[in-house]
């Protein structure tokens, strides 16, 4: 990460805290630490100052620190993570207010409290705000994610076999993204058969069949950035029901993404892709539509029917509608999408292995 | 889960409970949930109060919960947790204060709080002392669960071959995991190399040479319990001081074993270690000797040189020394142990293939 991105990135920081009144911040959350240090590894948190930045780490990630966060300053502490924090921060000048993200423990928030003469307070998320809004190198990274998965789950298809269990295909989709020097986004979902109905299904020893359904929900990183990819497959030839809630689920993604927009409500996005299920007579999903993606997995706007909020040019989203009917079937398609002012551009789109055409995909096994 | 072994979990809660003086307790860390209702999901909640028990829950996990939870009462929300979780306690008989895990975000904790009549305050780990004594059924399932990391890890050292990279080598490890229809512990740690210097590495693209050397720290889980491993190999011959530098690490982790019982204390049983490695004049470690693992990968008690507590029997911790030389070589050895009243059973003891043998296992790759 170069000096000037910090740069640019702390300034807006330092309007937010500015105008909440604190005069250091301190991030507990993996994600915000990296974003403004460059710091890959855990359990490590960063104080921010003004343009000072410091990263309060202990032994275990000292070298990697010292390789990665080029702008910061490194303690390395031994007595824990909140009360070295606190510690730090005493010796800081004029820190009267300091602010703690409030999705910090109470644990942690108390021992800081306790170890600092400042005042603390829990802090609204500030550093996802300005984490909100991804610049051009951002939207190419869940790119590049997109497409180290698209490229991993390609080849995992051919290795597909009658037989094989959920579970084991799932390594070899997660080896594959392995082979390509990258990691899994969050635990993959494959289910076969009905198992697709619950949403966040864990792969078990079901054993794939010879007419039998498919859905894979699944990711890669590329440089801290996540990929959040949904398909469907029929193996042998798909029951006419199958087909018809496939195509609703595909309209009702397409209808959704049509409408991103810079300015329209999170709530109306989220209302667009429902209604098509709805009048398909077909049962409307529980969870939202989709979510922000991008060194988190879920991350700020969330796309569902209680949002405030209105999607902002530079935003990513997921967009997932599906269908679930326990014990029947379970159906979802879900691609990441820029946010722009005149519309969208699907970042996950791909050319290449023929992911994103419309239409169910069927697999012949042999 | 059986609701007799429920019965006596919860009896074992409420007692803390009662000496905290709470209604009722909220739990919102999974493993916590896990334990009490046995759900396996996540974004879930439990209520509990006397022998009631209440999962609180979104539509993506309903139909997981319902085969899951026998014991306890089911409620979908899609309001927001904490929220939700504020109106059912309002619905309680006589609940005048209740306890939230401290280990609860600020901002959950606020949220609840907001919507709830009864006094709510932060409550220290009471569901994570009740499950620090693991009982017969949960050592065999951490034991099963080593079983299953050495059967993988043992096949995946079959298909090692000079020039594959550590992250390629970590998907063959993780698969083979998954064939045997279990899951990774945690981020699988492969460092070739002086690589193996950073105690949480992340596997890259670094490749096998004909002479090197590999550390792998690594788990499967079983049933919700995890193993913890740690090993080290040699490919080719090693060099003189590295095996030194073994066998000092592997002479510090048996003469801590050696002393693990119920009521040593958990710095001295650290410091035991340590000095092995201090008396060969090698650098001594930085983190810690070990730490309780179970349903979470790390769990009470740490075994550090500022834990006050004493080991007790039903304890389950890893022992994992380590020489770190940045840019030179990284060691650890690390097994998980059954604290006895006697001594200790090493529940990753491995006779069939020869991980836990003395002395340094030097692989031949053709």
């Amino acid at each position: 990460m170069d000096s000037e991105m910090v740069k640019g990135r702390l300034k807006k920081l330092n309007k937010l805290m500015k105008k909440s009144g604190i005069d250091a911040l301190v991030l507990t959350v993996a994600e915000n630490v990296s974003f403004f240090t460059g710091f890959n590894g855990h359990d490590s948190w960063a104080i921010i100052k003004g343009t000072k930045v410091t990263l309060v780490t202990d032994s275990r990630y000292t070298e990697q620190a010292q390789k990665e966060c080029l702008c910061c300053k490194i303690v390395q502490q031994d007595k824990g993570i909140a009360k070295a924090t606190g510690e730090i921060l005493n010796k800081l000048d004029s820190v009267k207010i300091v602010g703690v993200e409030n999705r910090s423990s109470m644990q942690m928030f108390r021992t800081l409290k306790k170890h600092t003469k400042a005042r603390v307070k829990a802090s609204d998320s500030l550093a996802e705000k300005v984490r909100r809004e991804k610049d051009s190198k951002e939207q190419l990274c869940i790119s590049k994610a997109a497409k180290i998965a698209w490229k991993a789950l390609d080849k995992a298809l051919e290795q597909l076999r009658i037989g094989i269990t959920e579970s084991e295909w799932t390594g070899i989709v997660e080896l594959e993204i392995r082979k390509l020097n990258s990691v899994i986004s969050f635990d993959t979902i494959i289910a076969f058969g009905a198992n697709g109905s619950l949403p966040h299904y864990q792969p078990g020893n079901r054993k794939l069949k010879k007419n039998d359904y498919i859905l894979i929900d699944f990711g890669a990183k590329y440089k801290g950035y996540h990929s959040d990819l949904t398909r469907c497959f029929a193996v042998g030839k798909p029951s006419a029901f199958y087909r018809k809630a496939y195509d609703t689920v595909y309209r009702a993604q397409q209808e959704a993404v049509k409408n991103v927009r810079a300015g329209v409500k999170l709530s109306d996005l989220d209302s667009i892709a429902r209604k098509v299920i709805a009048d398909a007579s077909l049962p409307v999903y529980g969870h939202g539509t989709g979510h922000g993606v991008g060194l988190e997995i879920h991350e700020a706007p969330m796309i569902s029917k209680s949002s405030k909020d209105k999607l902002r040019a530079g935003d990513v989203v997921t967009i997932e509608p599906g269908i679930y009917m326990p014990g029947k079937l379970g159906i979802r398609i879900e691609d990441d999408v820029l946010v722009t002012e005149t519309g969208c551009r699907v970042l996950s789109k791909d050319d290449k292995f023929g992911f994103s055409v419309p239409g169910l995909q069927t697999l012949i096994i042999t």
